[in-house]
């Protein structure tokens, strides 16, 4: 009989610019994790962070013992997960497999990510160019823009999609975002606003393109038997698919219509639970820039191929459609402190299926819901699926 | 029924200074295991990569989406681990957990670094200080020695431990790199070569403390029905046990008189395997500095407190001793890439209970071995069992 895994305790900090050191932050969002699923520090026994820059921003690796030491954990396993953006969810992977392998009951996922450490965002930008493959893009400058807005002039040119369907995804988050207090910008753009920023890389515009974010957000992992003595609406952990294309560099990925590595992890992870895209009530997606939630759409099963602009522009993706999308303001306006967001989008999937979210973002009923994450230049691709029994 | 783990493919380069790229370093280890197994990169259906300091070294960071394009990777759950020296034990449980949770099949644990890119050990030592804490001890020039030599300081004084027995064990262990054609150094040393070798941190001479090398270490898990196919000496994974104590500077050490930490970890570990250090045949441990190796065979209980530099003294570490230990010549001196390290100590337990050691490392008809690992201040230990079946 194979074990149940449930995720019980959430928490996160406000996401956005912050004085406070990694530590605090991760205090912040641990406490209430704890309280949460009514738990203690002693009542961890196994700890997984996540956490992307701290060698480069902050100076310093091996964080996993020293946040064990602040946190007072005393654990039967624990390491830190990288693999840049989408570390959050394979460190939640992580977690979910030492609870399902028996290797310890109680499980902190922890992210962490203060990235606001240089005069300017700039400056930022730069150091972030070592996640970039060194020898040929980071020494040109490589950055996340540089990555992303090929996939969008590609699909504009393969399949007609517009700027302004690009600018709704903003215009639709940004709505949403002004809801919810931890999110880094909680002002409402419009269309028209988008396509009047200023361009950053053509065609995404500066509000195409999410924040530098601080923050932390952690949620505990459990066996469905402790869960019962920690919630009243456990969230069970229905599937995980993870999927990689060989492409690091901008000039070796295959095809830019569409996000192939999601393809393959959205395949992998619904055989895995068990169940199709129709079954999906709410999703948070990795809409890094706006480009990117349209693809997913896609690429997870919502819409055919190319179908993704006019998708967004019927509001399919906007609360009352097909799948709500993004309801906490997704990465463009909650924000993405990088090891952070998967945890946090699983947190937020949990709010979701708990019907806790704040009118105007909860999805009437939803039941079943999933997080999406990527990593690299799109390449590096994870869905976990949770459920409310 | 629950998943049995095996390891079944084993690979590693050469250890020392190195001209290759950690691409290069990790390609030979991996075709290694990979011809071991009898498997082709698409049989590999999990990855869990282990190296520390690729993002200050490298300058780079999301190693893992890189490295599985390189060797040809098309994996169902990928990640980085990273907890200082103690990564490559964190990553080989990862792997273990992924195919216990039966989320993957075959798992490639793959451990590279290289760490000779800078043009003195001065400077690479300055550059490792960025794993030690930052806002106290990296700042005064913190290293290793300053975290190991209070351990020495603390055995001599209160038991009577002699700078002999401490130079007996790096003695011992260059004895048997003597035979390891892979090692760093493979240059027998004598007692009094390591007493009148030039001091580091007193106590500690230049021989008593390990080298800095580049290297990769690769291992493939299973389960135990694939693992028939496989090799036909399977090696299961028969307990695991991690410990921490809340330590990441010296002067929060409570007592320097014993690895504590490690303690922990083996009595998880032996209840994890239902065994007990009487039933241990052979261990590969962290012998970073010659001190290390004497408080880990206290704390893995093969002597009493305060009885390791009698042990060392009587041989009982040695071949036709009570527990032969790293017969591969140890850190001492088969040399420590961070991240690989505890994947290489693994493999070479694999290779004692499989009879393959060479001659004169070789200990007759072992059956279960032991690899512990350490990170930090000694303060966050693993400890694996294996088992031949």
């Amino acid at each position: 009989m194979s074990i149940e895994v449930v995720m019980t305790g959430t928490g996160s900090t406000k996401y956005g610019p912050s004085e406070r050191s990694p530590a605090d932050l991760a205090q912040l969002a641990v406490k209430d994790a704890l309280e949460e699923a009514d738990l203690r520090p002693g009542d961890i026994d196994g700890f997984v962070l996540s956490t992307q820059n701290s060698d480069i921003l902050q100076k310093q690796g091996n964080p996993v013992l020293r946040f064990a030491e602040f946190l007072g954990l005393d654990v039967k396993f624990g390491t830190r997960t990288e693999a840049a953006c989408v570390a959050g969810t394979t460190a939640l992977k992580t977690g979910h497999m030492a609870v399902e392998s028996k290797t310890v009951e109680n499980c902190l996922v922890l992210g962490v990510e203060k990235c606001n450490e240089l005069p300017s965002n700039t400056e930022v930008v730069s150091a972030f160019a070592f996640i970039n493959e060194r020898d040929f893009e980071a020494q040109l400058g490589a950055n996340a823009m540089w990555h992303f807005a090929p996939y969008a002039v590609r699909h504009m040119h393969e399949f007609g999609t517009t700027e302004e369907q690009l600018a709704e995804v903003r215009a639709k988050n940004s709505r949403f975002s002004t809801k919810n207090p931890k999110a880094h910008f909680q002002k409402e753009v419009t269309v028209d606003d988008v396509l009047e920023s200023p361009i950053v890389c053509k065609p995404l515009k500066l509000f195409d393109c999410c924040p530098i974010s601080d923050g932390a957000s952690a949620a505990i992992l459990t066996t469905g038997e402790n869960a019962k003595e920690q919630v009243d609406v456990p969230i069970y952990a229905k599937g995980y698919g993870q999927g990689m294309i060989p492409a690091d560099v901008v000039s070796s990925i295959p095809d830019h219509s569409e996000f192939t590595a999601l393809k393959k992890a959205a395949r992998r992870a619904y055989e895995d639970a068990g169940i199709g895209p129709e079954d999906v009530d709410v999703v948070e997606t990795h809409d890094c820039f706006t480009i990117a939630e349209l693809l997913e759409m896609e690429a997870l099963g919502f819409v055919e191929k190319g179908g993704g602009g006019k998708f967004i522009e019927e509001g399919q993706s906007d609360l009352g459609g097909e799948v709500p999308t993004n309801t906490s303001g997704g990465l463009l306006c909650r924000g993405h402190p990088i090891g952070a967001t998967g945890i946090c989008q699983a947190t937020l999937i949990a709010e979701q299926l708990r019907n806790e979210a704040p009118k105007g973002r909860q999805v009437d009923g939803a039941e079943l819901g999933i997080n999406q994450n990527l990593g690299g230049p799109a390449t590096n691709q994870a869905v976990f699926i949770w459920e409310r029994r």
